[in-house]
């Protein structure tokens, strides 16, 4: 694979097309599925990554075709997109709210793919009951992230509860996001292992063996979780990788696939304006951050404020670029800039439809 | 008017649309649009409210009927869609960096609609001219912000090369962004007011008389300016107002306009966790917010973190909701939410489109 990030600028940097766009160098972003692929087959155990990073039906195929199991998603919405596209096996990884609406989808969807979604409450479990009898489920377990999730100890007595109710328990999952932060990886992944673990004990206690137990945020893959039990993986942001992943050291910049291709529109002293705002970037900001994205071919550089469509570069060791001159931006969070896109150019020759983009219910 | 915001909960939490959507009070919409027409005209400038708040030609209609005399826009695709509208007098409050397909895009404009736009650099002023000879500009003035613009006192030669390029320079324009911040607002006032005169002062120096002279966001509208030659205010966040501008006192709970609606999905102690996450929202926090947004019919409630797909709300004060119930959050900042839109709802009975969403470039 020739060097995606040559020196100098890449072909998209040159480009004619208007600015502001997201583009996807399709080697980096095959390199980056290949990867994760080839770490989950090493570990046995089955990949199902996580569509809400691109909401793309391209790069789903790329994943499945590479060996992925299926496909996790964050709503029902979602997952109408990626089943209307040919998936089918989705997990809806959410303790979902199942009204008589929402209800009617997911029966709808089961037509056409296995899915099974989360639960994190009696109340939330019997309202899916209600609407979807049998729909099989998988726990929710908080391994410290304090969002949603059941203490670990308590998903058996859920899972049972729940299974009286009429679900299916297929298993246990969580998400472990308190590791996007700098200096607790290994301690992150530590506790979603152990969490898992109890709350796979905790199910067995309640006579429900696990057949799922699952996990994985890009950064605890790549710190872990080896321990025995765990059966599946579900990173998203792996695939493009992002500004964020590229700080906390998850990444580094040659895996980055995805970079927002902005003009530069003004140049003052010690500073130039960038024609991406927060209405392309995303408006992601972790109080870690160094700046509010990342200039994919000016390290040193960084963007100290971000408008809806102006980035102010703060640019002091290397020479500022011209106005009118094109640089590649790493958004902070590639998911929410993904979702701000109708489509992705990749290569510079062909458009991806962004379909699930705005799917949020 | 009725109570827009009765105790109990308006009809949009009790509806049974799929959460998270974004709906819009039509009443409280009509009032700060009428509201703000009698400021202008009380102060006998005129108004050009900023469409990227809104991107809806029913707002902008609203906003036109209302006396506003044309829109600012940001990018030449918003002024692309509102001029396909049958809005005629547009202004792209923006340095345009003007290349070939952009240049060709303005000539294309220019057939049915008056549009102006901004130069803040020579560099940018030439190449605009190259590709429409005669564009009407305005000059943009850094009063404080220090985004783009040229220091008032460089207003003036600007305006002179532009004008020797072949423009046809119409005066000058400022955005007061600095106001975004708790405490500042009179400061910011009175720097805009000034920096405003002294760059019409410079133009005057140099044989170009402004005929517009324009400044207005929602905060420094409110504020002043008074001065005595401004011509023009553009505010663009009024229209709806966000929870931003309510921290700031810019607006009332009561004047609010837009929230997402949005459902409890679960209840945790000490927390209870929505369905409208920054895909809906978006991720903007200043650095002075007390969350990422604004429970309307709790203001004791804190949203205190936030995923793509869910909010953390610590809720103290008050009994938290149960699952399956629906509460009225109000973003953090309103542009960005509603980019993020396919579709606003009205009254829960209408649904007007985010025509310009993602019209970026």
């Amino acid at each position: 694979m020739p060097d995606p990030h040559p020196s100098g600028g890449a072909p998209s940097v040159v480009g004619a097309r208007p600015t502001p766009y997201l583009h996807v160098d399709a080697g980096v972003l095959a390199g980056n599925v290949a990867a994760m692929a080839a770490l989950a087959r090493s570990r046995r155990v089955a990949l199902r990554p996580h569509a809400k990073t691109h909401k793309c039906l391209e790069v789903a195929r790329l994943q499945v075709d590479a060996g992925a199991v299926g496909l996790t998603v964050a709503t029902v919405s979602e997952a109408e997109v990626f089943a209307e596209g040919g998936f089918a096996d989705l997990f809806v990884a959410y303790p979902l709210w199942v009204d008589a609406g929402r209800g009617a989808r997911l029966r709808a969807l089961r037509e056409h793919a296995s899915v099974t979604v989360g639960i994190d409450s009696l109340t939330g479990a019997r309202a899916l009951a209600a609407q979807v009898p049998g729909a099989a489920v998988l726990v929710e377990v908080d391994t410290g992230h304090h969002r949603t999730g059941v203490p670990p100890e308590e998903a058996g007595a859920l899972a049972e509860a729940a299974a009286r109710s009429g679900l299916e328990v297929r298993g246990v999952f969580t998400f472990p996001g308190h590791s996007y932060a700098p200096g607790v990886l290994e301690q992150v992944a530590r506790q979603e292992e152990d969490g898992l673990r109890r709350a796979a004990a905790s199910l067995d206690l309640h006579g429900l063996a696990p057949v799922v137990v699952s996990g994985g945020s890009t950064p605890t893959v790549a710190a872990g979780p080896e321990g025995d039990g765990i059966t599946e993986l579900r990173p998203g942001v792996y695939a493009f990788g992002d500004a964020q992943q590229w700080e906390l050291g998850s990444t580094t910049p040659e895996r980055l696939a995805l970079c927002c291709v902005a003009t530069v529109v003004a140049r003052h002293p010690g500073r130039v304006v960038l024609d991406c705002g927060s209405k392309v970037l995303g408006a992601d900001r972790a109080a870690w951050s160094t700046g509010h994205g990342r200039l994919l071919d000016h390290p040193d550089a960084r963007i100290t404020s971000l408008s809806e469509h102006h980035a102010v570069v703060e640019w002091d060791r290397s020479p500022a670029p011209e106005p009118g001159s094109r640089v590649r931006v790493v958004p902070n969070h590639v998911c929410n800039a993904v979702n701000l896109a109708d489509e992705l150019v990749v290569d510079d020759d062909t458009v991806w439809s962004v379909a699930a983009r705005g799917a949020n219910t």
